[in-house]
Order: C-alpha cells, then structure tokens, then sequence
C-alpha cells in the first residue's frame, strides 16, 4: 500500500519488518507499538506472511483454525484458507446470542471473557491451530485453550506474529508448539 | 465442523443456508439472528463462500480488500488472499495508536467510530473492496466509504454474505457494485 511496494518478500519476518507501522511511547512512555494494519494492507507482505504460517503449521495437522477477536480474525482466516480448513472465531463477551461457551481471564485491570456457540458446531476431538497477531502475556491464548478443551478440541499449535518475549507468555502456554514469526527482544 | 459434514457445496447460498446458526427473538422478540460462526468455521461451506465472493469479485479489478471490524474481517481477510490482494482492517474506535483517520457514523442511540492508520499507509488512487458479513442498515459501509475516500481510495464494490433487505441498506449505497450472497426477505 505505500508508494514503495515490492512483489515479493524473502520470508514473513522481513514481510514483517518491512511494513510495520512503529508508534513510540504507545500506550506509555518507553513502549513501542507495533500496528500490524500497513503489514496486512499489503499484498506481498499478506501473502508472504499468511504461506509462510500455513506451511509451518501445516505439520500440526488441524481440523479447525481458531481466530481470536479481533485482529486474529485477520491472519486467522487466510491461514485457514490456505490451510483448507474453517475458520472458528473466538469471540469477545456479549457478541454472540445465547447459548454460548464461556471462558473467564484476567486482564491488569478487571476480567474479560471469550466466547463461542455452545450450538451448531460439534468441536470435539477437532485438532485446532490458534491465531493471533501478539503474544503478549498469554492470558487470552490461555483462556482460548481453556474454551476450545471444554468444548471437547484438541489445540495442536499456536501460530502469532509477532511474540514480546519479556513478557513470558510462551511460558504460560506449556507444551503447546509455538510458532512466530518475529520475537521481539 | 458438524458431526455430519458435506466435503462441499454447490454455491454459496446453499453452504449459508447449511449451516447457519438461527436463533429466534434476538435481540428482540420476532427477529431471528443469523449466527455465522458455524458457517466460516466448516472448511468447505467457508472455501465455498470465499472462493464464489472472490470470484464474483474479481471483475471490479481491486488493490485492496478492505473488512469491518470485527466480523468483516473473517470474510475479508480470505477473499483478500483470493484475490492476491492485502486486506486492510477498518477498526471501530480506540483500538487503533494515533494517528489515525476517523469516520463518525449514527448507530440507533449514539454514534460509533471508524478508523485506520493515517501514516504508513497511501491509499490514494486505490481502487477497495469492501467486505462485511451482513448488510443491514448499510450505516457502517456508507461511513467506510467515506473514510476510505477521504484517504484518497475509491470504493469499487462492496460483498456481503447476508441481507436484510427489509432495512433498505443497498438504497444507502447508493450506485456501488453490491454483490450478495444470500438475502432475508
């Protein structure tokens, strides 16, 4: 999308670097925000990143991936695509009808939920890819993997793009194979 | 992701109508909401729906597919891949770091925010899809529109999976391409 675009990327993680959109001091001073928007916005860069993830993840061999609400939704669903496979949207509190699955975290501030169709979709022994865009502290991807074993799934691998390692949350995810594209140092 | 699954579909409209989740009086009495969710997350209704939206698509020769957050992104993000384009995500307000472009819009009671990065993206003379789930009252695409055109971008068409055609959205807008999966009578 900007005026200096190229046709292809050797990997995603150049992919990455190349169109990252990098606010400092965002959401507090010392922080570097990294806006993914220009990165997906890009056809090359989309392309070279969604393949890439696809190929790697492919050995985890899923039924199902599942996308977290909202920017997951965004690599979630190519990859699927790519994949073969659905795309199962892990939604927020209160955006679906009832009844629904409910899962519980903890956020710094207060609690959050995530939620899917407790109707309509049988996910047991369904092998399930999760996506998302960061892996921060990991208390999503966790309740994520909370939400889909009560539903009866398997998580066979967590895929993002970009992982904060001080943050530790590939720790909080245990055994689970952890694909990133980038690690943030 | 049904225990009795179709390995595919003849069209589009029937992988909807297989597998959409229909819950009666929400969100109020008489409506019967139309969950999805069941619809992407089944890998063939979903490959189905995708690769007929691209297709239909492709003849409005488009730079970018542009999604609504948060719903628009599933779709969005897949037929962006179809087509070999980049997918930029339109996010309702406050999730985006500054800068940002904004596009205000009415909702029933109050109003709502559209918005995209306004550095590390040019969008000017490109030509957009825009894509979303459902087209009700069409107040979400006619403030896209009018966001992605104050970048500079020119809306080519717009794909829906459902309307409800009784809202009189498509009226909104105006003499853009529409192309629809399946509409509520």
């Amino acid at each position: 999308m900007n005026t200096e675009t190229v046709s292809n990327y050797p990997d995603a993680r150049t992919a990455l670097a190349a169109k990252t959109r990098l606010v400092p001091d965002f959401p507090s001073e010392g922080i570097v925000f990294q806006d993914l928007t220009p990165v997906l916005a890009d056809g090359a860069a989309f392309r070279t990143i969604v393949t890439e993830m696809a190929q790697v993840c492919s050995v985890f061999d899923v039924d199902v991936v599942a996308g977290l609400d909202a920017r997951g939704f965004l690599l979630g669903s190519a990859v699927a695509l790519e994949l073969g496979v659905g795309v199962l949207a892990l939604r927020k509190a209160g955006k679906l009808p009832p009844p629904v699955l409910r899962q519980e975290y903890d956020l710094e501030y207060g609690t959050a939920a995530l939620e899917i169709p407790s109707e309509g979709l049988d996910l047991r022994g369904r092998r399930v890819l999760l996506v998302d865009d960061v892996l921060a502290t990991g208390g999503t991807l966790v309740a994520a993997r909370s939400l889909l074993e009560d539903a009866g799934a398997q998580i066979a691998g967590v895929a993002v793009a970009l992982e904060v390692q001080e943050l530790e949350g590939a720790k909080r995810l245990g055994d689970l194979p952890l694909y990133v594209v980038s690690r943030e140092q």
